[in-house]
């Protein structure tokens, strides 16, 4: 399984994604499910991955030995709008579809991949997308200013709780990291590193790109105090009126 | 969906179940998926259920026609040990699935049962047991001192973080509650009123015995202190180091 996690906040964008890859228990492996494509004062787009191993670095892949193309249908760095952005990805993850769709189904597997794709154009604004295997996506609005893909469940309540679309990009960084420790204690198969990209709003470029290690004395420190406090508000927490019948 | 919970502590049992079902979003229902046997000062037997309704409710529907039998393989009330109690409730889910299995795949449906099943009978240890659909069945450790069925990831985390065998009681019922709260906000399928039954070891009875509406002052205090200490925590945390770099 995996986590990733977009935040499309007024202030900016953030990503994040684990990096465990499992094929079953006994065959787990690290590998980068998050890829930024960025030219310089003209735009950044990052897209993270979940599903399908094979499915989802064929897409990447396509979409990097295409770079180089000035034909919009093609190239992330010729498209003229977001929008059009995630009609490439879309398209890319069909075009994976004709190649290997039928193979998978026989071989009993599923063809399986979501995608997260955000980022900003000049003079344009942010907008934050999600792929889904048929290649059709929606897009994040003021409403649900985030995107999860993969193992999602466990790291949703305190998104629900504290981010809106006026969150800080430094404060909605720190929810998805306290997103992922509540994910990260409940399931094996999401594990750091940590990818972590922030963008603030109209800079196209990105201010953070950090990878996270388990070892990281921040990452440490944060599950720590947000352990030790969760147990601290809930020792607080009032008794309730049937206590006195036990 | 569904959400129930079950816990074994050494101080006693908790159990919490929904009361939400739904057969897609447009067919949503009230209906109680806990139940207690208790044969005073001999037993206290509670089962929660997750699963397709018409299947979980023939299984109770048996166990409650054959109370009054005194054959050890068909009452509750005639088990010599929650052993048998767990064996006679997963013999139950088999009959059902004679009855109804091939009809159910027949219409496209899975056969689809989940059960906790939790007590203690006189002069016998208290156990807790997740029966499954094929009438086999786990039971709970000093390790993994709880069960949960249904729609259980939203609300591990909370669990995982403060619940061990030394919980007191109260204190374990909280953490059901707050673990029912961070599945109720993320999850529509998961919904009030709560059943809510404590056992306190070596009673034989429940000393607390009640439903919680939506509406509950208790419920509605602890949700909004939850939630608000939560923020407040968060608020709290501390910066990460890259932060400067934005």
């Amino acid at each position: 399984m995996t986590y990733c996690l977009g935040m499309r906040l007024n202030a900016g964008m953030v990503f994040v994604a684990d990096s465990r890859t499992n094929a079953g228990v006994d065959s787990v492996a690290t590998f980068r499910k998050c890829f930024v494509f960025d030219d310089p004062d003209d735009r950044i787009i990052v897209i993270l991955t979940a599903g399908n191993l094979a499915v989802t670095q064929s897409v990447i892949s396509l979409l990097e030995d295409r770079l180089g193309s000035s034909d919009p249908e093609r190239s992330l760095y010729a498209c003229e709008s977001m929008y059009e952005v995630a009609r490439l990805v879309g398209r890319t993850v069909r075009e994976v579809y004709v190649q290997d769709g039928e193979h998978l189904k026989e071989h009993g597997a599923d063809f399986n991949a979501s995608l997260i794709v955000g980022g900003q154009i000049r003079n344009r604004r942010m907008r934050l997308f999600n792929v889904y295997s048929a290649g059709n996506f929606i897009e994040a609005t003021d409403d649900t200013p985030y995107m999860q893909i993969g193992e999602t469940k466990y790291g949703k309540p305190i998104i629900e709780r504290v981010l809106t679309p006026q969150t800080p990009l430094i404060e909605a960084a720190k929810c998805a990291l306290v997103s992922f420790d509540s994910t990260i204690k409940g399931n094996l198969s999401v594990a750091p590193p940590l990818d972590l990209v922030i963008c603030p709003v109209d800079t196209l470029r990105a201010s953070v790109r950090t990878r996270i290690n388990d070892n990281d004395p921040y990452w440490q420190g944060l599950r720590k105090r947000w352990g030790e406090g969760l147990r601290n508000l809930f020792s607080k927490l009032p008794d309730p009126s049937w206590a006195q019948e036990e």
